[in-house]
């Protein structure tokens, strides 16, 4: 195993850089920097100690090093932790010395990665540490610490294991196949698996929601062309800039899409594409307002009719996409907009729903009740936010979850259809593969390499 | 005392982040950051511990801690260090919750000037801090950590010794003066001012040479319109390429003007301005010319005129030039370019001088011998280059050291002139002033001001 360095604080001039050595010559290299090799081997673990710093007879820096020995390190290995003062030259100074004397410098994430393959970390909070780190908000923030505490552990754990039970029931079956004979107790299978099936489902839910906030919770604004909606857009943005403001600035190129209320990032879906000059247009159309609510957690359907209570088209338009989209985990919202065309009209949330779902009358242009419809949003939050956060938060995380959910449903459905025990136990090992890769009991040089090569150096 | 705090790493994301605390109730602070204050109250300074950090029940993050009991820190203060994970959000969190719990956001050096004012540096050293963190390259690296080493302090101790001498030989006298006798031995203080001077001077060159060094070796290219200078300018450049990849890219705005080479940063004075079209304009190119001249440390006068060995109209200008510019201490080599149109002639330094000064034929276009007008500056280096690097390197240390040469001086003429002897006591106090002003015995807000309000905030 090689020794790694790489400078782990943020790139340019600081007061302070530090910079980082992991590996079974940490030690030996460091010590080659100062004067007396002797005194900085004698240093215990996690005494820190002030001294200068040479490359041959001359004074490069007075630093502060730490060491932690391992296995009692982020690595798992032998460490060195030198503070240095944060000059551009100093850096580059002790990085180059760090290799001439037999350092390589770290990859992207490679401490990390070494703290995973040392079984410090699952793979998911080895991930967490990366989100963690990107974190720009409170909430991003709180589900990295969550997932890097790892509380999903455990729950995967007794996923395993009752997956593990099916299998062995099956698969003494199977020891036993040439006899004909069923061993497994069906309904006792089919009940694990039912259960199995729940917590899947719930694991993947959580995992869904947990990506939408990182990613921002998709909004879909729905309505035909010239009914506000950029209008709407802009004047949810500039109620944004006040609480902007409070969290440190996003570099998405998005910007102008996106927005931070109560910390969580909203992601607006853009549906500018209705326009219905001809049939052929409209149809298209419609399938691109089809496609933005598909994604979308939260529809504000829009409509400038304000005076009606319940506009014939709107709601023939919206009958349409009933059809062809599960709402069901979805929350709707219809704002009448052009509010000050009325005057006498009352704004704010109406006291009729339609199909169910409430109204607020609105006047974007004028910034009449944008704020009610700010919170439908944090409703939206409100009776999602999950009561364990220890969730996982990746793609990765809800694609394989849901592909050991689809295992799940295929062994149940084995099960009713009395398929060969054999191809029965196919599903629950491809399920338990899934898991072992989620976890990252399983792994493979690209899947590390595709989660560890968008950290940063020096983590 | 307030208690102050501030992120110490560069700014922006990094696997790593260090905030700082100092002051009377650091500890106490820190404490309160943690679920078991009792368990961080107990650390033993210098000894590291990884801890959770909690806003109340809120988990912020995972993070080691370090304390620096007083005096034994940077500050000389009660300090902790929390190396947290590098995330924006953690970062910004860090600091409200410690403004929360009665920290005060520090000034920019704020950290360097409480090291100053509780003696654990002297004014010069900590003016070094600032140096060294903003040093990209070798040379500056090497300036400031000699100055932070404190070497220079010694000759001014001594120098401050010798004028303590002069001033009790003198103040002796004027405690016996009504009675209108001579005590000091006049000879004796005109020997120990002379050598008094004679330091002073020595300290000075070095502070304007360390000076010249940290803001580029002034080099002047001089010559008339088409002669070259700008092709010349490109020419070191684009050798200069290969070498300041080597060197952390700097942020001058003047970077098309300025060099390094070998390390050094050497700027390039503009003289694009002689331009002889009328007698009024040409008064102006050479009075341009001039100013240029005056300020650089080495000229590189410039001629198109490659197949004269002593060109009549370069000489009458250089003498023009002797006559109003001090050249002594200035390096000057002449170049005689456009060897291109002269394709049989020898190029490179040639075994006649002008002036005493050598001759470099090349060109710039087809960049031949331009190595050989990089060795000119290079040896511009060398014969400057102080045996005791350990010198003051700023503008202030030059401009007091200039000012305490003045006093000593006119101390040294007032003795000639037997004028009254409390009328050269005033010299001395002057002198003893300036010294006590430039190692920090004796500040004013105004000065701490504007030397540590252009340090970094978090040093």
């Amino acid at each position: 195993m090689e020794t790694i360095c790489a400078i782990s604080t943020a790139p340019g001039m600081g007061a302070i850089a530090v910079v980082r050595l992991s590996g079974p010559r940490a030690f030996e290299i460091a010590a080659t920097l100062f004067k007396d090799p002797e005194g900085f081997q004698s240093l215990e673990p996690l005494q820190a100690m002030f001294k200068h710093l040479y490359d041959g007879e001359q004074l490069v820096d007075q630093v502060v090093v730490l060491k932690y020995a391992a296995p009692r390190s982020y690595t798992g290995e032998d460490m060195v932790e030198i503070s240095c003062h944060g000059s551009l030259y100093i850096q580059k100074k002790m990085v180059d010395m760090l290799i001439e004397r037999g350092c390589r410098m770290a990859l992207p994430g490679e401490f990390t990665q070494r703290a995973f393959l040392n079984g410090k970390l699952a793979l998911p909070q080895a991930e967490a540490v990366g989100d963690l780190i990107s974190s720009q908000s409170e909430t991003t923030h709180h589900l990295a610490i969550r997932q890097l505490q790892g509380g999903f552990s455990k729950r995967l754990h007794a996923l395993r294991e009752q997956l593990i039970q099916v299998a062995s029931l099956l698969e003494l079956e199977l020891d036993f196949s040439e006899e004909d004979v069923t061993f497994a107790n069906r309904e006792e299978l089919r009940h694990l698996l039912q259960e199995i099936s729940l917590e899947v489902q719930a694991l993947a839910q959580a995992a869904k929601f947990g990506n939408m906030l990182k990613e921002g919770i998709p909004v879909a604004i729905i309505g035909k062309p010239n009914v506000g909606k950029s209008t709407l857009l802009n004047a949810l943005l500039q109620h944004d800039r006040a609480i902007v403001s409070q969290v440190p600035g996003t570099t998405r190129d998005t910007i102008e899409d996106t927005l931070f209320i109560d910390g969580t990032l909203f992601r607006f879906i853009d549906t500018a594409g209705i326009r219905a000059t001809n049939d052929e247009v409209e149809s298209y159309g419609i399938q691109r307002s089809y496609e933005a609510a598909e994604r979308a957690a939260v529809i504000l359907y829009l409509t400038d009719d304000a005076s009606e209570t319940s506009p014939r088209s709107l709601i023939n338009e919206f009958h349409e996409l009933q059809e062809h989209i599960d709402l069901h985990d979805k929350r709707v919202c219809f704002l009448f907009n052009k509010t000050d065309l009325h005057p006498s009209m009352t704004t704010g949330k109406q006291n009729f729903t339609i199909e169910g779902y409430p109204v607020i009358r609105i006047s974007a242009k004028q910034q009449v009740q944008v704020d009610t419809v700010m919170d439908e949003l944090r409703q939206y939050l409100a009776t999602h936010h999950l009561q364990d956060m220890s969730m996982l938060t990746n793609e990765r995380h809800y694609a394989l979850l849901t592909s050991i959910g689809q295992s799940v449903e295929k062994a149940m459905e084995g099960l009713s259809m009395q398929i060969p025990t054999d191809l029965l136990v196919e599903d629950v090992r491809s399920a338990l593969t899934d898991i072992g890769t989620l976890t990252g009991t399983i792994t493979t040089d690209d899947l590390l390499n595709n989660i560890f090569g968008h950290f940063c150096i020096g983590k």
